[in-house]
């Protein structure tokens, strides 16, 4: 037994040792989780220090003396009133705010009202009668926030609404300065709305309408890069090649998947927005249906983009003889339809009517139409079994597919556009861009036009634009 | 001016009927608005009444004399409770419950002890010292609600958190009685959340696992819906043809569409089935996570399925004569894709382990083998065009494509089906079934089995079989 002990001593030891280990990477990976969250959007950081300097503040309210003699316990109402009305977005807060207000004022006159009813009914009668009003009010105001328009816009009023009146009606019974309590209630809770909202829009405020409006746009920046790459990814050349591109510079290609899912988050954004009052570019009744419609129509083109994304990574891809006869014209269209979507994203976001899109539509449905000339002619000429060339095929009718779907979109964002009376370019700012305002240029002027466009773009252009997207390939294209 | 009284009275006379038209109109919507609302799931209307229950007995604590001697004014939060706590779901309910008890038991607990520090530095640096403990606690728990996986499971307990403890850390310096007031605080908590959980178990209980359970299911069966569907519509023979099928027929080739949204919904189910004890054919530890899986394969299929929906509509379909050459062998797949997710479907509504759906899969898969020689055999001997051939050429790929994605999602289901223990379909049970525990039979008996799977489904299929869907096109089929 007695040598034993130095192995167990080991063996404690080392156990300690491994535990702290697990315990040192686990605050490590807490610590890099804590930094990263923060980095990726700094105003997380400022929120958290706007939720925790309001509710210092408002706690003021419940802890001076004088504050303390006017309110009483009531002061209390204000503290949770922030902590539970205090949102990220500004819209959100005020939503939360309003609904709280508004359904504890109605709230509180119906229970009073209900309490004054129940009281003539006699001492037997008041206690069923009140119950009764509650139970009434609590089922009806429940099924109600089933409704969908109803929940997305009144779901946390309706809430107050119940918890109120439950309170108001039935406390009434206990006190007969119930007026007052209600009168005190509104006060603390308007207090502490009002401070959520003032610290919430003069600190650094958080738009939900401008994060939708950006959302809008990353997430057609985000198909745009797709586009872009694709072709040039799609037909490389061997797969050294592509074993050569390291999985970072490839990594873009995958951006366009969180645009499949982000229709719940618009929808949230939309519906906070619609609270909130004018700011920067955006006036009060800014048309953000119409975003929703664009987003629709972006998730339109993902679905096809998915699609797409499924045949750069198909084990079995045709052969390179196959694939060479349409690369051409199906990089252009690639190309053009990812201009277009980055043209449309620039628009949306620096909110101005711009038709630069347009050409680059243009020209993507032009080689579209090059591209079925191209195989009716049948450019394989029965050298190679049809097999192989199904897949070709099914992306090139996969890509002219995708072009009708931004055209879609661009049409939504043209109606967004003269709704939201988005600033029209003078061709004059910008007389580098001579044939932007020009819808569809004559064929000839493609490489011209296009050339321009890309050799000088506006620095707003030139920082979305991905680097690594082959914006060149373009120059180099011989009609087809 | 005396003539133009009659006008006026008329005028207003017709304006009082139309407003009156008006309102008749409104009532009448909202009321069958209110009545599609419950009929859609009656279990609203049930949850409705089920809350007006638990909030009318739980006011029964705020009202009586003696119980309101001994919980004051606390009673209050018990109301206040089960208005927040009670939630459509068991899961939901428990999860904000447990998250509400803890919450308040820690933060009361932290508060307190704040609270007794802040005593110790004097007057003076009393309050500073507590507004910066309510400042600090306020902005790291802010943070911390931005983590993703604790905002999925923990959010309602944080903001409780900062609640609790700012109010007990600061209104002790009013109290001294705080730490009989926590307990109050605590113990109308418990009161009011078990109230909720109790009726939410008890009377007419609605799981979040159950809901999961059967989204997930109902999902696959609409695809399979759309697929078996699919073919029939495609190949449908003229415009006349199609014209005569009403739209109600055709709905259920659009109910597809509600899969690929349904991420955000399938998460909170799953979030909300985890805190749900064992009830029904599921445990504790049910693997909820692996059926977030399924869905998102489901998604997958869903969006080839979505890329073929845009073939149904083309304004330009390849003509009769080119479909029909393919007709055969891609109904084939079509509706044995159709067949196969449907088994999968009934498999995991079910909760059996079927190797059924396999039959259907290896079906598709040598019908997609077919297809591929007979494409290489080139049908359309260059009478055809190859631009009239590629949207056929399109839908067949993006068929052979779904086969893929249907092979996946059975793999992610028997992996469910291991670790959920689904039952072992017992071949002696069903002896009409001999083939079904056959993983790819020989082809000649194709139409020996798909009759026989066809012919003598358990209810549960029969009920789950859309009527409309070409059932017995399969019967026809010659092999190609």
């Amino acid at each position: 037994m007695q040598i034993a002990y130095p192995y167990l001593a080991m063996e404690v030891g080392s156990a300690f040792a491994s535990g702290w280990t697990w315990f040192k990477t686990k605050v490590t990976d807490f610590g890099r989780c804590w930094k990263k969250l923060g980095k990726d959007d700094p105003r997380r950081v400022i929120h958290s220090l706007k939720v925790g300097v309001a509710i210092a503040l408002v706690s003021i309210f419940y802890y001076y003396q004088p504050l303390y003699e006017n309110f009483g316990v009531s002061a209390m109402w204000a503290v949770m009133t922030v902590v539970v009305v205090f949102e990220f977005s500004v819209g959100a807060t005020l939503g939360k705010g309003l609904n709280r207000g508004v359904a504890t004022l109605v709230a509180g006159a119906l229970g009073v009202g209900a309490h004054h009813l129940a009281k003539l009914s006699g001492s037997v009668g008041e206690p069923t009668l009140l119950g009764f009003f509650v139970f009434l009010q609590a089922a009806i105001t429940t099924f109600m926030r089933f409704f969908p328009k109803i929940k997305a816009r009144y779901d946390y009023g309706l809430l107050i609404f119940i918890l109120t009146f439950s309170l108001v009606s039935v406390s009434g019974f206990r006190e007969d300065e119930i007026l007052e309590l209600a009168h005190r209630r509104l006060t603390t809770i308007i207090i502490g709305a009002s401070a959520c909202v003032i610290i919430s829009i003069l600190f650094f405020p958080v738009w939900a309408g401008e994060d939708l409006h950006n959302l809008i746009a990353l997430n057609m920046e985000k198909l745009g890069n797709f586009s872009q790459g694709f072709a040039d990814e799609y037909f490389r050349a061997s797969e050294e090649d592509e074993a050569s591109s390291s999985k970072d510079e490839k990594s873009f290609l995958e951006d366009y998947k969180s645009v499949l899912n982000s229709k719940n988050a618009e929808e949230s954004l939309a519906n906070f927005a619609r609270w909130e009052p004018g700011h920067g570019q955006f006036r009060f009744r800014h048309p953000w249906k119409q975003y929703l419609k664009v987003g629709t129509l972006t998730r339109q083109c993902a679905y096809r983009i998915e699609a797409l994304y499924g045949y750069l990574n198909a084990d079995v891809k045709a052969s390179l003889e196959v694939r060479s006869k349409i690369q051409e014209v199906c990089t252009k269209i690639s190309t053009e339809s990812g201009k277009a979507l980055k043209e449309l994203s620039i628009a949306v976001k620096n909110m101005r009517q711009s038709s630069s899109s347009d050409i680059h539509i243009e020209n993507a449905k032009t080689a579209a139409k090059n591209l079925n000339s191209l195989l009716k002619s049948d450019p394989w000429e029965d050298n190679v079994d049809l097999l192989q060339v199904i897949p070709v095929v099914t992306v090139a009718s996969l890509l002219i597919d995708l072009v009708n779907c931004i055209e879609e979109l661009a049409d939504s964002i043209y109606e967004l556009a003269s709704n939201a009376h988005f600033k029209k370019l003078d061709p004059t700012v910008s007389p580098e861009k001579p044939s932007a305002t020009v819808k569809s240029p004559p064929k000839d002027d493609w490489h011209h036009v296009v050339i321009n466009i890309d050799e000088a773009p506006t620095p707003a252009i030139r920082e979305e634009e991905n680097s690594s997207a082959p914006n060149t390939s373009i120059v180099k294209y011989i009609q087809v």
